[in-house]
Parts: structure tokens; C-alpha cells; sequence
């Protein structure tokens, strides 16, 4: 029997999960007293403003328990908080984890979990300076990530003109195609390998290049794609007073989820366009500073690809190649909504 | 019926929600970018440190549903966290507030809640710059609370000194009290101006003292006592590497307390150093400058009673009129421990 959280209590938990975050975790220069007081505290570096952001995941809403593994579920709650951080054009540096737990789980497990919040934060050098512990009914992860930028350089939602080209980082749809794959085949085994399910269970983040490209002052409005990219894209348009023109042909898709699509018989553009947690960025900026844009992201092994183009229409259409428009409908993921 | 939040949705649920952090909530100088991006930004004050802290509230686990009004649970959720920014001697400036829901849950409950944050928030000129909500089984409050302090002057748990003088604001138990009070007479509708029960639903703190106090210097160690005089006093010690006597004579007792635990055959010391939730500070200092501290306190209408005093031994205990010594088990609440 594996050593329960309620065996060893709340404090004794506390005290693994600092020494974990003592030895495995890496102490950024500017922080002056991490967890274990009332409050941690920093000094903030001269010239930079601080960016926060906080995100919470839910069992049974936003993961589907056992089938990640503490490790990957930590990593993963963490990397939607960097790439929060990272939408702004911000570094991550210091977070917050706020846990709900069940009494009956595992030690081995909380650890775990913690593992995977450093496996997010310790390449970025950031860590870990507070957080809490509760006791609940289901677990639940809500992360506070704290960031910098140079002052008056981040990137805000808010920005895009009509005419500015939108760009956008890898391919989307990739995570909703795994849970699909999830869903349909549970029983099969050989799906954690699967490319698609990867990019459900472990995705990755795009914060150093939406660091890199916000530095260069070009970007004129960004967002990470957490509720999908039609609906991300429209978070953007709302706060801009615009809207955007989707070139269908211009839009990456992703091989494997095609063949995935096909073989479910679901419409390949559904996942590229609807809820998806890839955790890829959106970007727009003056279509003649896209290239130099692109350039950057190259340096960094991300491709990054114009697929439309902001407009002034209020509404977000897809263009076929013949020229055919037709107005989406960008509804994201929203809670509650029966 | 009431509209429910299912009703109208994640997005409409925001809109509601910021339109009465923007209406009624109060907007600080530093804030560059509040609620509606992918993380807010603010503009740090030179020669501050920022202070972090968070810290949940799950229904049925830390108050209960049904005896406490939505605006009294925000704004007792937003105390825990002011309370722990004041026991650093820093002043709380921005807030985020992660929500757990449930769908049922009314619009109206919630704005409820948001006016209880802001009620707490806006005679400090603090504000709320982000969140998140989700929908859930059960209702939690997790926030994350940014505060700030001159450079170096945050005042911590270890610091405490043998010698030292332990003082105590206010006195403790009152909160403990009201929570028998309303698990033993539940029906009695009577009891919502009981002041035990105010104590225990309608907190208040001492972060303006613990700011005046920390900016004197003469602070050695303080904490807030959210685990219980015992169990938070015992956080310094432990800190600290030292004990603590406590003069019993010395420790204020509530007269309506005393009142209370008499009627239900409790030791009131019980109360008093055991858990309970009443946010006052526990601070330490050189007992020469003690009564300077008392001073400030009093112009603050709070009183500070000198309780105790910190030794070498690295034990707690409770030294009666005769000077008998009685070693204290000062285990504070831990959550997940039966």
C-alpha cells in the first residue's frame, strides 16, 4: 500500500514537496524568500513589469484521471500558465500552486506532480514560491505564474489593425484530435506513444518565441490558443474592433491528425478550428514585418505560418481557394454552457 | 428562479464579473493591464519587494454553505489572504480569484461574492487584476493575493530571538466560539449578530498594524493566526530554533467567550490557543520595544497585549500565576490527518 496524504498529514506533505522543490527546483537571483511564510517575496528587476496569470484544472473536466500520469498532468497545468505568460511576450519566473487533494492519494503521486511543474518551470529558470494544500473531494490544480517583461513591451489582445497579417505558430487541433483518440480507443494501450495523444497529454508551449517576437516591437496583437484557434482568433478580433479573413489553404494540418479524422469520419477543420488545448500562439502584425517574424521563429525550430489577415468586418471568415467566404461560427470552450 | 450561471455561460459569467470590478473596485496607479488578457501587468514600485500569497476556501471543508451570505464569504476569503500580506508587514495591492462553481450556482450569488472581494479590497486601494473560473462539484475560492513592502523590511517567522517579548493583537478563540456557537444551535436564527458568530463569518485583520509595526524595524518575527495562537506561535519557534512561555494570566480573553465555553462545559483556553480563525498577529520583538509597538497599535484602536516571551528551549510553554510550567500541544489544524 502506497504511503496516502492523510497518513502523513497536510504539514508532513508540505515538507516533501519543498524538499523536492528545494533540490530539483532551480532559485532565480531576484527571489528573497520562498515557500514556508506567510507570503514569499522578490524584487522585481528595474525597468521590466511584472505579468501575472492563473489557471486552474479540474478532474474529470480537465483531464481524464488515470489516464495521465501525475508527472504529465503537472507539466501540463504549468505549461498553460507559461503559455499565458508567454502570449504577453513575458518570461515566466515565480509560481503558485493551489492544491485540492483527495486524503486517500498517494504521496508518490503529489510528488509526481510536482516533478512535472518543475519540468515546466526549471528550463525557463523559474520556480515555485507558495502555494497551498487542501483537502477536497476531487483534485484540483490552480497555478498563479508570475512573469516579466521590459516595461511597456508586452503584447496585448487588443492591438490588431485591419490589414495586419495573422500568423500562427505550429498546427492546431493536434490535442482535441488525441482526446478524440482517447475517447474512441481507452481500451488500447499503445496510444500513449501516439503523436496526437502526446499532444493532448504533454504539449508543449510557445513562450520563448513569443518572448523573442515580442521583443522585436513588431507584434501588434497575441494570444495562445487555449480555447481553439477560431475562438482565440476571436478574443483577439472582439478586443480589437476587427475581424479576420482565414485563408483554408494557408491553414497547417497536421498529417496524423487527417489520417485520424478520416478514420473517426469527422471534419479534419472541426479540430484545426474548435477547442483544442495546444497551447500554439496567434499573432498579428504589419503583413511587410511577417517574414522577419518568421525568421526568428526559424531560429528556434517553430514554424510559424501567415493564415489570414485582420479586417475590418467584425466577423471571421474562412476563404476557400476559390474565394468562397463563409463567417464562422468561433464559439469557444465555455464552462457551464449547457 | 433565479438566472444561473449555466444560464449565461463562462464569458457571461466574466462580463457580469468585471463590469463590478470595474464599477465599484478601485484602480491603482501601478496597474498597467487588468482582467481580460492572457495576465494582467502592473508597474512595480521602486525600492519594494513584491509579497505573494494564496490560499483556498472549499465549501464544506472551511465554512459552511448555507450559513454564510455570499458577500460575507468573499470577503472573509479575501481577509485570510490580506491577513497573511499584513503578517509580512507588507500592503496588499492586486488580487486574482480563481473560482470553482457550481452551474446551479445564481449570477447573483456570485456577484455577491466579487462585492465581498471588493469590500475587502477597497479601503486598502487594492483591487482584482485576473482570475479564472470553472465549473465544479462543490464551491472553492482559491486567491492569489500580490502585495508589497520597502526593500528588506519584510518581517519573517525566524526571526524571533530569545528574550524576545511575544505579543499578541486583539485576542484569539472568538472565531472558534462562533463556530460552536453555530454547530451547536444551528436553528437559531437569532445568532447572525452574535458577536462570536460575526468573529467567525465576518473576520477582521490587522494588516494596517502589521504594516506600521514592520516599518518601525523593531519586529523580530510575526504571523497571522490562522492555525491557532498555539500552532501559529509554534511556526515561529520552529523557525525561529527557539521555544516560547506564555503567561496564562496575561493572554486577553474575550468576556463573551468566556461566557460561551461556559455554557457548553468548554475550557475556554481550549478555544483561545487552539484552532481558530480570527486573523490577528502574533509579533515579536525586544521587550524594550514593546511598548512602542503598543503605542502604534493604539492609535489604531487595536490592542497588543504582551503574552508571552520567547526562551531557548524549543518547547511552548503555558507558565500559570504560580509560575507552574505547563509544556502546550500546540498541533494546529492539518488538514487530511484522522
Amino acid at each position: 500500500m502506497p504511503e496516502t496524504i492523510s497518513a502523513i498529514g497536510e504539514f508532513g506533505l508540505i515538507k516533501k514537496v519543498r524538499a523536492i522543490i528545494d533540490s530539483e527546483g532551480v532559485r532565480p537571483e531576484g527571489l528573497t524568500l520562498g515557500a514556508g511564510d506567510d507570503a514569499a517575496s522578490f524584487v522585481p528587476r528595474p525597468g521590466y513589469e511584472v505579468l501575472v496569470t492563473c489557471d486552474a484544472v479540474l478532474e474529470g473536466r480537465h483531464y481524464l484521471p488515470g489516464v495521465i500520469t501525475g508527472c504529465d498532468l503537472g507539466r501540463r497545468a504549468m505549461t498553460a500558465n507559461i503559455s499565458d505568460i508567454g502570449a504577453m511576450g513575458g518570461a515566466p519566473r515565480y509560481a503558485l500552486v493551489s492544491l485540492g487533494l483527495r486524503g486517500e492519494t498517494a504521496v508518490s503521486e503529489v510528488e509526481a506532480l510536482y516533478r512535472g511543474f518543475l519540468a515546466g518551470l526549471n528550463p525557463l529558470r523559474a520556480c515555485i514560491i507558495g502555494g497551498n494544500v487542501a483537502e477536497s473531494d476531487f483534485t484540483f490544480i490552480d497555478i498563479t505564474l508570475i512573469g516579466e517583461i521590459r516595461q511597456g513591451m508586452a503584447v496585448r489582445r487588443s492591438g490588431a489593425r485591419p490589414g495586419d497579417a495573422v500568423l500562427l505558430t505550429g498546427s492546431t487541433g493536434r490535442a482535441a484530435g488525441g482526446l478524440q483518440l482517447l475517447l474512441r480507443r481507452s481500451g488500447d494501450t499503445g496510444l500513449s506513444d501516439n503523436p496526437l495523444v502526446r499532444a493532448y497529454i504533454a504539449p508543449s508551449h510557445r513562450a520563448l518565441l513569443g518572448q523573442a517576437a515580442a521583443a522585436t516591437g513588431y507584434v501588434t496583437a497575441m494570444i495562445d490558443t487555449s480555447d481553439g484557434l477560431a475562438g482565440d482568433l476571436a478574443h483577439i478580433c472582439e478586443e480589437s474592433g476587427a475581424g479576420a479573413d482565414l485563408f483554408l489553404e494557408a491553414i497547417p494540418l497536421d498529417e496524423g491528425l487527417l489520417e485520424a479524422a478520416r478514420a473517426f469520419g469527422l471534419d479534419p477543420y472541426g479540430l484545426v478550428l474548435g477547442m483544442s488545448d495546444d497551447y500554439e500562439l496567434i499573432m498579428t502584425c504589419d503583413p511587410r514585418r511577417a517574414q522577419e517574424l518568421q525568421g526568428i521563429a526559424a531560429q528556434q525550430g517553430v514554424p510559424l505560418t501567415v493564415i489570414g489577415t485582420i479586417t475590418d468586418s467584425r466577423e471571421i471568415n474562412l476563404v476557400a481557394p476559390g474565394g468562397v467566404k463563409r463567417r464562422l461560427d468561433y464559439a469557444g470552450w465555455d464552462h457551464f454552457r449547457r
